[in-house]
């Protein structure tokens, strides 16, 4: 069984991809009550993800994995002294791939971007890239509103991307795969790269633990029926019997 | 003393009408490591407004002022049921204003719209006017970027407000009044309520209780540094002394 938390229903497009390379069995926890991290500090974001871990630790899981990239920036470190199990995050295998070019660049939120947690891990495997970093806070609110692709997110997608220049985008938050399109639209020549789908690709050793027979078991700490109406957006599916619980 | 508190920053705006009303001495708590409260549920949303109050209560205050929209309209009765000392919001003043009326707006949060707060109140003083309500989501995420009157945001507002035919506006988050030329260039003939200036103006009967020296004491549970920065927009000045604390 695999435990699996973000801060709300984004990591349910790495659910999606989890599911569709192993099939995994996944306990899923979105901490909904105190969405989002991406614009809080480190101390906030190590606090919640503990607890987060906790929860899903409680549940007898195997790994976790950590489908938020505010969390995986700020957390996996704390995550990985703390408890025994493997624990994955999603900006390591995004920043490998993106390693493999010459000029990245890597969006995400507030917290993300300023955490430096892209650009330390791309540096791990190309130390002469150039790397470029931009935060993108109304991205995950736009979606959210369901505005995927009017003119409104066109023109925000534009304000913040409109002169990268870059041979790889890392698309550093669960929110922005939806965007794909408006993204392309202002960056049409560009390599996009998902956090989720990296990870996924990435686990193939470890196969034996991720394999399973699909389930999923989603948690939430505020409104299920929220949940399950936007967590369908990310699933690519419907799906029942979210639970809520508190974690404070 | 008077506590005030709200999920951020955005109930300093009622802070500076309070201070320039009655030169309050205010303890103020923003809850910035769970914002926003206005998409989420009505139980987190009491849950959490429980927990500020015990916070303030807590520093030995004679009133409680709910300076956020959202919380005002899901908490307040059941502050009012829990605890002795006065407990004042932003929704009622507003409303009692707006119901002068016969057409009315109200602009809000999804979870002020949702919870009909507005609708009640305006209801208490008028029978027969026409009442609108449209949730306007993006507005507090885009005051949060920073983009006051940019094209985005004028963008934004057409979409929302474009076809109102209203005599009067109710700003129903504390966050909108700085909104307030960005909603006039797209409906100009109407009248704006700020739910803040319409509570201060209210409070006369109190002043006992309001009037001090304008000492002000801030506390955040999340960033000091962010909460300062972002916070003197709302308050029309620097500060200082902000203060860190936990409620959970």
């Amino acid at each position: 069984m695999i435990g699996v938390f973000d801060s709300g229903v984004g990591g349910l497009s790495v659910v999606k991809h989890l599911m569709n390379r192993f099939n995994s069995d996944i306990i899923y926890l979105g901490d909904t009550a105190r969405l989002p991290y991406g614009t809080k500090s480190k101390d906030t974001i190590v606090k919640y993800s503990i607890q987060n871990a906790e929860f899903l630790i409680s549940k007898d899981i195997d790994a976790i994995v950590v489908a938020c990239n505010t969390a995986s920036s700020f957390a996996i470190d704390e995550l990985r002294e703390k408890y025994d199990i493997p624990i994955f995050g999603v900006v390591e295998p995004a920043a490998k791939r993106a390693a493999e070019f010459d000029n990245i660049c890597v969006i995400g939120t507030q917290a993300t971007i300023s955490s430096n947690a892209y650009l330390k891990k791309i540096r791990k495997y190309n130390n002469n890239c150039k790397i470029e970093q931009r935060a993108c806070p109304l991205f995950v609110p736009l979606v959210e509103s369901g505005w995927i692709d009017n003119e409104i997110t066109y023109m925000t997608a534009k304000r913040y991307l409109f002169d990268i220049n870059c041979g790889v985008l890392i698309l550093g938050c669960t929110h922005y795969p939806l965007l794909k399109d408006v993204i392309r639209k202002v960056i049409p020549k560009i390599e996009l790269i998902d956090s989720g789908e990296a990870l996924a690709e990435s686990l193939d050793e470890y196969k034996d633990v991720f394999q399973g027979s699909g389930s999923l078991e989603c948690y939430t700490t505020d409104s299920k029926e929220k949940f399950a109406e936007l967590g369908k957006m990310f699933l690519g599916k419907k799906f029942n019997g979210v639970r809520l619980t508190d974690l404070n």
